[in-house]
């Protein structure tokens, strides 16, 4: 992820695991595994998307860095506080072997420390 | 929803979809179908909830709706500011076929761009 | 807990639960059942606990406390807003027996009005 912080739609991702995975009636989560980084559910629209980047950096901001404890060699707390606006994990419904998504929900990784390579991890439970 | 803003204790409809359900020993996801509303556990308190709202909307506002690049044709980008905030999404627990709620913990519907019909998805999971 | 404000690493506990609970492949909700208290996943890194104690305590301020209606004969409506802005609950991923956790992954009971003992819901559901 070349900058250092982007939204992407990984809707179809999920999907394709929940089909693969069989279950018709569940529950599915979904966890970024990095801790600078949030999933969270809400509409795939450009301005709110940049809405949301910089309502983040308002409230969160990145600079000065030195304004945190934890950039003692690192410059990254600003990502570790924006992960917990958004709330950081989803849980989704799944019913007749698919999400149960409301009209306008999709799934987003949001990564506030970009430049490394990032996991995500989605587990779903049911029959 | 006649207002614009709107806080409602839905526990009793969550544990009414408990006990039809017959699950003794589970998950239970309470998540809004609407992108600007959130579900949350908290007091029921007139106080809170003034000051729940209060609050939200210091560190979302409403006005100028101009700010918010998802306002165009659309005045409700602060709304889904606002839900995630609140954390959007609850997962509670089904211990003995009800709801395992603390003492306090009571479960809300929080409308932030009220004047439609609004849905909220139930699932619970388990044995 | 002496002091108002304090982040516990409770992934220790967690873990003994998942494996005491025998669940191979699941999904652990871990959940303060107190209102003023929030259960979070990040770094036990003793400068970023320190940074979002500081922010916490800009975005909802415990002083004045008459700012709020809910302190009406209590002090704590800043803990019950800290709590949603850190999202409040977790739900975990169970593999092989173990919480499925990404390297720096570690699962934090915040309390933001201490001095009362408190206690966590942890409830494990799959096979």
């Amino acid at each position: 992820m070349p900058q250092r912080r982007a939204y992407l739609n990984i809707t179809p991702q999920v999907e394709e695991f929940v089909r693969e995975s069989g279950i018709e009636h569940g529950l599915c989560l979904v966890n970024p595994m990095h801790i600078t980084a949030a999933v969270y559910v809400n509409d795939d629209e450009r301005g709110l998307i940049q809405d949301y980047d910089e309502w983040l950096e308002r409230l969160a901001p990145h600079e000065p860095v030195s304004q945190y404890r934890h950039n003692n060699g690192e410059d990254n707390a600003d990502a570790h506080l924006k992960r917990q606006l958004m709330a950081h994990q989803v849980v989704l419904a799944i019913t007749d072997g698919r999400l149960d998504l409301g009209p306008w929900e999709q799934v987003f990784y949001a990564e506030f420390d970009g430049q490394r390579r990032k996991r995500v991890l989605v587990k779903a439970i049911g029959e």
